[in-house]
């Protein structure tokens, strides 16, 4: 059994952040799970387009408010806390953080933790293979 | 895109309970994602023992307080949010919910939705194959 606590993860090297979003891992490829795990906060008055053409991700709001577009139909779903979206179609999309959001988010195959975002949004698929 | 509302869907048939807890499934094999999704709620002053033979399954605490137990190793482990455990062994495992645990939790396998906890605390693996 693996028992992690955010709160201790968070000031270590499993939370990665750039200007405008932290992400803890808590669950990565190597856990062996099948799956990752993962809290992610976006800070308020951020966008981020993001297009997981790899992996499949869910991603359910604990607290925060924001919104989320489909770039593919432009439709636009508010996120509120309780609200979940599931990328299965690798959508591609962009979110706005108008508070804080905190997102619990589960990425299949498994991100490893050597990832990053390339220009296009995405993640290298997990053998590194070329798109 | 799959947008859902834990809030719309706890008063529908996504959401399974008996006395002492709830879920509200919001990803089920049948979405394609290659894991479930679900929200479930253990009430105050109840216990549950589970042993996902079939499955594994990461437990995110979003909000009350209880405590787990490996049944293996007698260890226990308190539980607020914050914390997520992982039985990546399958696990056999008591909760204890103090408060009201409301927890995120994933499954890989999916759970199809017509699982039933068996006498034993597991689910039967995803082709109904006999132990």
């Amino acid at each position: 059994m693996i028992v992690r606590d955010f709160n201790k993860l968070k000031d270590t090297n499993r939370a990665v952040s750039d200007a405008q979003w932290t992400s803890v891992r808590m669950l990565l490829a190597d856990d062996g799970m099948g799956f990752s795990f993962h809290i992610t906060t976006l800070y308020a008055g951020s966008e981020h387009t993001f297009h997981y053409k790899h992996h499949f991700e869910s991603v359910y709001c604990i607290s925060g408010k924001g919104a989320i577009t489909d770039l593919a139909t432009g439709e636009t779903f508010e996120i509120t806390p309780g609200v979940m979206y599931a990328l299965d179609q690798h959508d591609k999309h962009t979110i706005r953080a108008d508070e804080d959001l905190v997102m619990a988010c589960c990425f299949n195959p498994p991100v490893t933790g050597n990832e990053v975002h390339r220009e296009d949004g995405s993640y290298a698929p997990p053998a590194s293979a070329a798109e």
